[in-house]
């Protein structure tokens, strides 16, 4: 079989592709070819037992969908956006990476269609960005798709897209929208949402961390693990089950940062705790207010797709994955 | 002021087009000119005490949007679209005309308002089509727009462009999702929702109608003379009071098959209801059994658009403007 990842180097991207490399039959058969592409060189695994090649490929540029949709692979995920900030920073950039960039994978692989029979699965990275307050008090699998960011409305027209192209039956799509993946791994980032990851993994290595908000703010999360877990899933899953309406809010976990920061001092101790330093930050609990914090998110829990359900777990998978199982 | 119409040959166009020729300052300004675009060349209004313009044009066409706009109109009503049967046939045409025509049109004004500003209203026909069964017994106006049509999907697309770019303050958009309109005046047509039209405006002209389904049916209505007043009164109103979600599903009237022919009965009595042939057709059947029956069109009753409340009143419409007051 084989296996496109198109957004492979990023953060989500390299957790597939260590996840599929150690277990190269997880989507039901084994990959005889993994596929990585990314704007910039993805880095192939290190221990695989089959066959990988890596491209740097920009998905909206001039028949670089052709290119990778020629070779015609059995499942494609395709992860590969520009972040919520920068699209919003930047219109045209916005639009032609993640909407127009998306369009022409689609239209590849409608195009390889027509010459042969080829309808691939494909597994689109989409966000709760597609919902706009004021929301529910859980936001439900039927509530209507409003962003209020041009990041959010590329994912949505490119859900609709998804779902249409495969009504006609040129793929067999899925769009999985993802929760704020927590813990996140690396250094701190800019992004606003970055504190929910730094208060606990700059804590667990021992280092300061800065909290921008109150503790009674509310939100969606998952781990970094259970994200891998729902593209595997939605890979091997029988489709069927799903019906005409193709995209998926994830199972997550809604939490307050209060309780992270209980999670914490239970998993790690006071001492942890201490190094989270508070430092209100106006503009970030402006923008964080107007994210959703709770969902219910049956349809994919009766699908099979699992997430965690304790902020402990979170932080244990944390400490496995990232820190050698120690603290 | 400078009003466009793009799509005037059609037919909410061309009584869009009457009536602000007979009403020059319905959109709260006198029209100084009235540019009337489409495929094929539109019929200028016979008696108009301003300009107008007629232009055979195809927005999606090379430097078509961009033609349109640098005239800067200070409203744009856009009602160009191929059909859902067509856009269903033709997936190609579907979303070059549906889709990058639209988009076209939002970018020209985009980037005309970078030479300078500028940022017109846009009324943008969009349709209940964004909607795909199951539905609950009464649409609200948050349900989520699945469509299983490529028509709708093409909707439902241009209305998150159309809320990004008002959100964006490239233009003032507003989206208006037409009900079924009845009774459509000219000969009857192939388009499955015919015969809602055709078993009153046949029957009222003395002669026969085929009705392919049970009397049972639910659909989903408004008279043209509504359908337009929709159009002038989004051209018009105070967009404020609308808050960042633009695309707004339209006041109708939610009625049986059955109670159409009643009304019939009471305004053109059991002659013109004996003029109704029964044909049960089970494709249309299917087709029609897929449709939205019924919405709480709440947040536009509150905004101020209105529609009819009974067949009575749609089937006196029609004999007033269309059959000149007698039948």
């Amino acid at each position: 079989m084989h296996v496109m990842i198109i957004g492979a180097a990023g953060m989500i991207g390299r957790k597939l592709v260590e996840r599929l490399a150690a277990e190269p039959d997880a989507l039901g058969h084994a990959i005889a070819l993994l596929t990585l592409v990314d704007v910039v060189e993805p880095v192939a695994p290190a221990a695989f037992s089959a066959i990988s090649e890596t491209f740097a490929l920009d998905l909206a540029s001039e028949g670089g969908a052709e290119r990778l949709v020629a070779a015609r692979p059995d499942v494609i995920f395709h992860l590969a956006a520009i972040v919520s900030g920068e699209a919003e920073a930047d219109f045209d950039k916005g639009y032609r990476v993640n909407l127009d960039g998306t369009r022409a994978l689609f239209e590849a692989i409608r195009q390889e269609g027509q010459r042969e029979r080829y309808t691939p699965r494909i597994i689109f990275a989409s966000s709760i960005a597609v919902f706009g307050q004021p929301f529910p008090e859980k936001i439900g699998d039927e509530f209507f798709t409003t962003p209020l960011t041009s990041y959010g409305t590329q994912k949505a027209i490119c859900e609709l897209l998804l779902t249409d192209y495969t009504r006609r039956g040129f793929f067999d799509g899925i769009g999985i929208r993802l929760p704020t993946i927590c813990v996140r791994p690396g250094a701190p980032n800019k992004a606003a949402s970055g504190f929910f990851s730094n208060i606990l993994r700059e804590p667990l290595a021992g280092k300061e961390a800065v909290l921008p908000v109150d503790e009674d703010v509310r939100h969606w999360f998952a781990s970094p693990r259970s994200a891998v877990g729902f593209f595997v899933h939605a890979a091997r899953m029988d489709t069927d089950r799903i019906g005409p309406r193709r995209n998926l809010t994830m199972p997550g976990l809604s939490a307050l940062v209060g309780e992270e920061i209980e999670a914490l001092g239970r998993v790690a101790g006071a001492k942890a705790v201490g190094l989270i330093r508070r430092e209100p930050d106006p503009v970030i609990r402006a923008i964080v207010a107007g994210w959703p914090t709770n969902f219910d998110a049956r349809r994919a829990r009766e699908l099979g797709f699992t997430a965690e359900t304790s902020f402990d777990e979170i932080i244990r998978i944390h400490i496995e994955d990232e820190l050698g199982g120690k603290i």
